[in-house]
């Protein structure tokens, strides 16, 4: 099964000159919008918000928070959506590794960032703000949560599927050929939570910072507001590259992503 | 063309046992969802916000945007979305009459919510208080141009293919069924954009009305982050029910939602 999977991923069907032509427009689209969320969010944090620090000035370390989540679930597990469908060139071992790698950079972003935010809420002075309270932190414990049961089980199941190569790939591939479409479902789900989570943190953090001059749109207020416009851009340009058959193009069920 | 998809409609697969038992789950769960937000929407603003008002009163007239875009952009564009799925035992013309009807009761329910917000920010006492600055404001606008883009071109479709349904059904099914996966992902994009724009709208509403005891988790708080879950909730049990092609279940590409 599994050898038929790479065989099939090697004989992959070409797209059409179209096809080829908007998922090139399309991967551009959504480099552009994934690389300027982080230089937004950068920008937005350098700029208007004082830079970046760690305990010593809670209001600096909490900016590491939205740079950081930004990061790790929109930049890096964006790509790593995206890999399957921009490394088709490669074998399928090696789109595999680079899937993995975007979210083994991606985990330690969104600790440091989780921790930042904790830290802020805990050492403010002169008294802590009270954690878990808002709509935000509730969908950011439920995106958090997803993210973990999504990358837990898929990092297991391919740490096993890696160390069995040799003697039973055949036995685990139809496995977690099964697998594939709820990692894949999960995945879009938790990017969109992410995304989501997102635009009511930039909504609290603005109301909380500059709620007297937003109406009359100061920089900042514009510089946000295109941050938040960016992340659904990313979101809406991803699901159409991920969800779309045509930029599959394979002759077997389940195209180049058949298994985990 | 056309009268070979409504035959494939008539002689519709049966889904197994399972996914039968799956998707009458999913369908409840969606039902209770639905109702769920309009309940928590209306108790919110009778009990917490004062009521509802015209222009003699703008923060009770404010509080009719968040029912009626609840209602318009999650109730009934909602339940339009299921239409293909939920009422799979009708013919297609009645399926199809039922979405345009829910889309007929959404679009005075935003239109009204639009006026609602506009009005009280322009007769906002002592100063009028400036329109689409924020955040929520923006995805609001692309929101509603989406829709506006989505049901318009569907009506024109829709009402010309009534109109000469006698002499050129066959000439214009094939035309309407090349629209129906953009109408869909459309679809999806947009309601998802309208999910978005409500949990900034109501994260924007509880930081200017309980900002200073939002952190203490009132029940005023609660209910408004359970609004926001149930809306996020009913985002993602929609999503399921409608792009999983084990709910379709027909023998013929495109399955019974196969013309405009």
């Amino acid at each position: 099964m599994g050898r038929f999977h790479r065989e099939v991923h090697e004989e992959q069907v070409e797209m059409s000159g179209g096809s080829r032509c908007c998922f090139s427009l399309l991967t551009l689209l959504a480099e552009v919008l994934l690389f300027g969320s982080v230089a937004l969010v950068v920008a937005w944090c350098l700029k208007y918000r004082g830079g970046f620090a760690w305990t010593e000035d809670p209001n600096l370390q909490f900016n590491l928070h939205p740079v950081l989540m930004v990061s790790g679930f929109i930049f890096f597990a964006g790509h790593a959506m995206l890999t399957y469908r921009q490394w088709r060139c490669c074998n399928h071992s090696t789109i595999k590794l680079v899937h993995t790698l975007y979210h083994i950079m991606a985990i330690p972003c969104i600790a440091v960032g989780l921790i930042a935010v904790f830290d802020f809420h805990n050492n403010k002075k002169p008294t802590p703000i009270p954690n878990l309270y808002s709509l935000h932190s509730w969908m950011g414990l439920v995106t958090v949560g997803l993210y973990g049961l999504q990358v837990l089980p898929a990092f297991i199941v391919g740490f096993f599927s890696f160390l069995f190569l040799l003697c039973c790939d055949t036995a685990t591939a139809s496995f977690r050929a099964a697998l594939v479409p709820v990692h894949s479902s999960f995945g879009i789900t938790t990017f969109f939570l992410a995304v989501a989570t997102c635009l009511t943190g930039l909504t609290e953090k603005v109301l909380f910072t500059i709620r007297d001059t937003y109406s009359s749109m100061p920089d900042e207020g514009l510089v946000v507001n295109a941050l938040g416009c960016t992340l659904v851009a990313a979101l809406v340009v991803i699901s159409v590259i991920t969800s779309q058959n045509v930029f599959r193009q394979s002759r077997a069920h389940g195209g180049i992503a058949t298994e985990l």
